[in-house]
């Protein structure tokens, strides 16, 4: 076990017996780690490895993908003259040790909690972080534009960005490679290959290859090859034709680079990513060479801690956890169930009795809990990799030749696909049914994978249905409902929420009976209490809070509310929803999304005027990135909790009067 | 010149002194066609050629990508089974031929114009017709839909999708290339490659091996090969490794098809597209093939006409033409200009003096107005193709490395790029500045095309600002605004409009006197008259309908009204658009828009409830397909024409007592 922390023991007793990481902690910028020798190097990354794990195992955070990025970002900061050169992280995963080096050693254990250090590269952090990302396959693009504008402004400063082999598969990494190739500025792009998916392991002659194709001896025989054949009369162009071919078929026999080398990059590689000297010495030729490079490094995600190292995708990012055997201490109890696992079982059950039925994942079987869905048929999942663009298309095409697709999706990823989701779903009518995850408001991944868009987003497709469950119970009875709904597309959102396992049964006996029966489920939202002074208009999972106020109203102010869950948004339920609104003096709106794309604003332009007017207020998200914290933290901090807008109310004109109303 | 109709005569004089269309008359189904012996099929392409031209030459469209597919078209249809075998073109500027040969002859001439057919392949018109195609690179993500919904439904049909060369470097196309190798379902992608783009011209050898590659005998000596190989012990695994990667370079060498062979593809070609005898051939030979498999055919757009051949990108679409020297009959007066021109020129007016202004745009440098900013400075635009998430990004990056971005595109592809515009612009809050052109409703397009998505998605997108001018001299004074901007995105949307140049001068000079003197333009709605009955408050160019409006009330039912022009909707200036509607009785929103989405949804949201509760209505597009017509017809069709407004106001229970109220 704990390999990594293990040497690391050994180490530390030999150099050091009080200060475990006596190097690392004299490394406060990149500029100290230049200052080191090479061959300290592996002791850096040594102490960084098993300071990682220290800090982790204590606080949680991304883990299998910073284990295996140690020695490349020791690398990189070390060739290369950061922050002067440009170095691009692509997701940011894996960006762990580079806020080590790079000054945030200290506060690492502050990560992804409220008002800590981000996990992902930000740019408000630290000059070192060029952009903040979190979605997958930007680096190429910003590393082109990087190049672009150091070239247009004379400067002279190197562009290097960092890419894993899931990402350059994206639609957007791919276009960026073909402009790439076009372009032909200077710049570097390392794929750190941790899947190892593009065929590997011709070991010592493919190492000797990759040397010498990196080598600039090689570099300008080949250039003064193409000139010469360049200058040649008649046969020229031809036999510059075959020579860049044959060129080409020689990379592609002894290396795996043929697809980089055919999108018009210098392709290296690939060498191992856990030899530190090995990627410097690389580096360091590579700098040499002009024009747009590609270096292939491999890696292991999880490297240097056993039980990461077998299951990188159960550490892909993890809570506290024992640093003896990687096991966690924390684990929710048997009858609780998260809304994602709802989705994954409700679709093994539907898929058991429909033949038809597919699930469509970018990448998120696991996220989305499809795992025993593919496990029990994994011919019914197709898992596309990071291709929200593909995704949404080949699920249209799937339900127009006569399946039953449900598209599994994150509300962040959603908007990758929504030109699709209008041309190529909605605009015909395609029965694709979307669930939509991770809606609302998301916690610790912070502002770039925030759910607050989705709703903005569906209402501005035509023709979708969309539907908001406010518990458990009603997401899976309208699962039920989706896979009959033949007439539009349609989707269901919904936060990461979980629920008692004993609140599903029940209702779910009785949905199937209801469908069996052919009445889908009622369009008319739900309400509890029937007070006049105010309605309380909640969408989704926000009908618990509307419950907690209304209880705390009529306790704290006597004032008796209405509460009305809304989980069919769209179509609205219009005449229930004004008749409604007309017995109740006034109303207010509470959501979890942003303000000026929310459903009330579209349930507002619905309303007649007159009862539109009697709103006072709409709780939703400011439309300003909103950053990390636990959900609940989040929530309490926009004013969105019960307590929140209890005080709100308290202290509004209209309520000042509070006796005389209720 | 006109080489087609020249031949085309002489066969006709030859064979038929009458009927110019002997065999294309004949043809109302592709059954029709497959009846026809090989030999007759160059001259079905000789009489579709020239009924294009003919047609084409009295109605308008889509026209040299049109006669570049002509024997291709004719091949397909003839080598399989349409519609039992299911046939996907990508977006669809290439669909006349196809039309024409599966019973929309007689109606070709209704294409594009309101109450016609579509200029795209629509669902709804035929069973030929698959999707309802428009944006590029969506074909193989639908292929692989219908493929693998043919393998779960256990039918035996083949798949074939037709894609052009800048639509397979889409994102989504090359995301779903790669699946495609992944799934190895039997499917054929047709390269129609009319850039040749991807280098080519090797030819009789090349033309021997694109024989070789596709013949069987060949396909089952690779088979058993790699049995063998498979079978080997020891050293099998690294032989199979070395077998296909000499067998990838062997192709690499002979064929320009690498890159498609490496994602998995088993590739033939490059055959000539316009040898329809060998296209049957080749793809009668690939239907026996198993697997994802790759044709690649050179056609020239254009073809057989020869103006059209010489400048395809002008004869892209075209308006009624002269079929003698091909020159257009209609040309707008000098004093015309539209917006995009205005965006071009002023563009060019300040690169000149800014060198840190470049100019993005996915491959729309024509349609954007460019073409002066590009003849002038073709180092300051950067056209990335049709890779509009790429070149979202890459504008970020721009903007974050000191450069001043002007990210030109059509609203309808801006969508495509959202998810970038939130994460890698707006949450950065990097002051990109984007031209969506196009915006609103668009015409004979249609569905596919309309711009009507943009207000809901910018304001859907934290901290980016939003401008609608309401006219040629404001957009141009804005450009001025935008150049100067660095606090956020900024975005300005108007739709394909023009003004007088003279109402040009005088603006701009003010403006940039105003901007000298370092005032920005006031965020203040502008207004036209002072009537307390009725504000109407316009969005962007629906100004000039409101004057319009605003004059009928007067003159026919003595309503004095008061009109505002919005073209800063975001910051909204809330504080002057209270005070100004609480001053009238009551108003209506009036956009170029999707109501569920619109800008008077924001708005409503953000008014205090009473003065929103004077709302009468919002007129904007409902939120369901548009289709085609000129962009007068379609507003009128859809009541918002100043008249049509009249004719509801007229008829409202508010409006009854008129007189009492003006």
């Amino acid at each position: 076990m704990l390999k990594g922390v293990g040497k690391m023991s050994q180490t530390k007793a030999t150099q050091n017996g009080s200060n475990p990481y006596k190097l690392l902690f004299s490394i406060n910028s990149p500029d100290d780690l230049r200052k080191l020798p090479l061959d300290k190097l592996p002791q850096v990354c040594q102490e960084l490895r098993c300071f990682l794990i220290e800090t982790l195992s204590n606080v949680g955070g991304h883990f299998a993908s910073n284990l295996g990025a140690i020695e490349l970002t020791t690398a990189i900061h070390y060739a290369f003259q950061t922050p002067k050169d440009k170095l691009i992280w692509d997701v940011g995963h894996q960006i762990y040790p580079h806020k080590i080096l790079t000054g945030r050693r200290d506060i690492l254990k502050s990560v992804r909690k409220i008002g800590g250090i981000s996990g992902f590269p930000k740019r408000e952090e630290s000059i070192y972080d060029l952009y903040n990302t979190g979605h997958a396959g930007t680096s190429i693009s910003q590393l082109l534009g990087e190049a672009s504008a150091r070239d247009h402004l004379g400067k002279d400063h190197k562009c290097v960005c960092v890419i894993g082999d899931a990402s350059v598969a994206c639609g957007m990494a791919l276009e960026a490679l073909n402009h790439g190739g076009e372009l032909q500025t200077d710049c570097l792009v390392i794929l750190n290959d941790n899947d190892m998916s593009i065929s590997h392991n011709v070991g010592a002659l493919n190492q000797y290859f990759s040397r010498l194709i990196s080598s600039k001896l090689y570099h300008s025989w080949v250039r003064s090859w193409y000139k010469f054949v360049h200058w040649l009369p008649v046969i020229g162009p031809t036999l510059h034709l075959f020579s860049r071919r044959i060129e080409r078929s020689f990379l592609e026999i002894f290396t795996p680079g043929g697809f980089f080398i055919n999108l018009g990059f210098r392709y290296t590689g690939p060498i191992d990513g856990h030899n530190v000297k090995e990627i410097v010495h690389t580096l360091k030729r590579m700098k040499k060479l002009k024009g747009p490079l590609f270096l292939h490094v491999y890696t292991n995600k999880g490297r240097g801690f056993e039980p990461a190292e077998s299951n990188p995708i159960y550490y892909h990012s993890v809570p506290k956890f024992n640093r003896e055997d990687g096991s966690f201490s924390k684990k929710s109890p048997d009858d609780i169930v998260s809304f994602s696992q709802i989705v994954g079982e409700t679709l093994l059950q539907l898929a058991k009795k429909n033949h038809r039925l597919v699930a469509i994942t970018p990448a998120m079987i696991e996220g989305s809990g499809l795992r025993p869905l593919y496990d029990a048929m994994p011919e019914r999942i197709y898992d596309v990799g990071i291709a929200e663009q593909h995704c949404v298309t080949f699920s249209g095409s799937l339900a127009a030749a006569g399946m039953v697709p449900f598209l599994c999706i994150y509300s962040t990823f959603l908007n990758r696909g929504l030109d699709q989701l209008i041309q190529d779903v909605a605009l015909m009518n395609l029965p694709v049914r979307m669930i939509v995850d991770r809606a609302g408001c998301v916690g610790p991944d912070g502002e770039t994978h925030q759910g607050l868009y989705d709703l903005g987003i569906l209402l501005a497709v035509p023709n979708i249905h969309v539907y908001a469950p406010s518990n458990g119970a009603e997401l899976q009875s309208f699962l039920y409902t989706m896979e009959k709904h033949e007439e539009s597309p349609i989707a269901i959102r919904f936060p990461k929420a979980s629920c008692h396992r004993s609140e599903l049964k029940q209702r779910e006996e009785l949905m199937e009976n209801k469908i069996q029966l052919g009445s889908p489920p009622s369009r008319e939202p739900k309400t509890s209490g029937n007070g006049k002074a105010l309605a309380i208009l909640c969408i989704g999972t926000m009908w618990q809070n509307g419950l907690q106020l209304a209880e705390i109203l009529e306790k704290e102010r006597d004032i008796t509310s209405t509460v009305i869950g809304l989980s069919w948004i769209r179509p609205l339920a219009l005449d229930w929803m004004s008749q409604t609104l007309l017995t109740c003096r006034h109303f207010i709106i509470w959501e979890d999304s942003y303000l000026d794309s929310s459903a009330a604003s579209y349930i507002l332009q619905l309303l007649p005027p007159e009862i539109a007017g009697r709103r006072i207020h709409t709780f939703a998200f400011p439309s300003v990135a909103i950053e990390q914290g636990t959900r609940e933290e989040i929530i309490e901090a926009y004013g969105l909790s019960p307590s929140a807008v209890f005080s709100f109310l308290d202290s509004h004109p209209i309520f000042s009067q509070k006796k005389s109303i209720s």
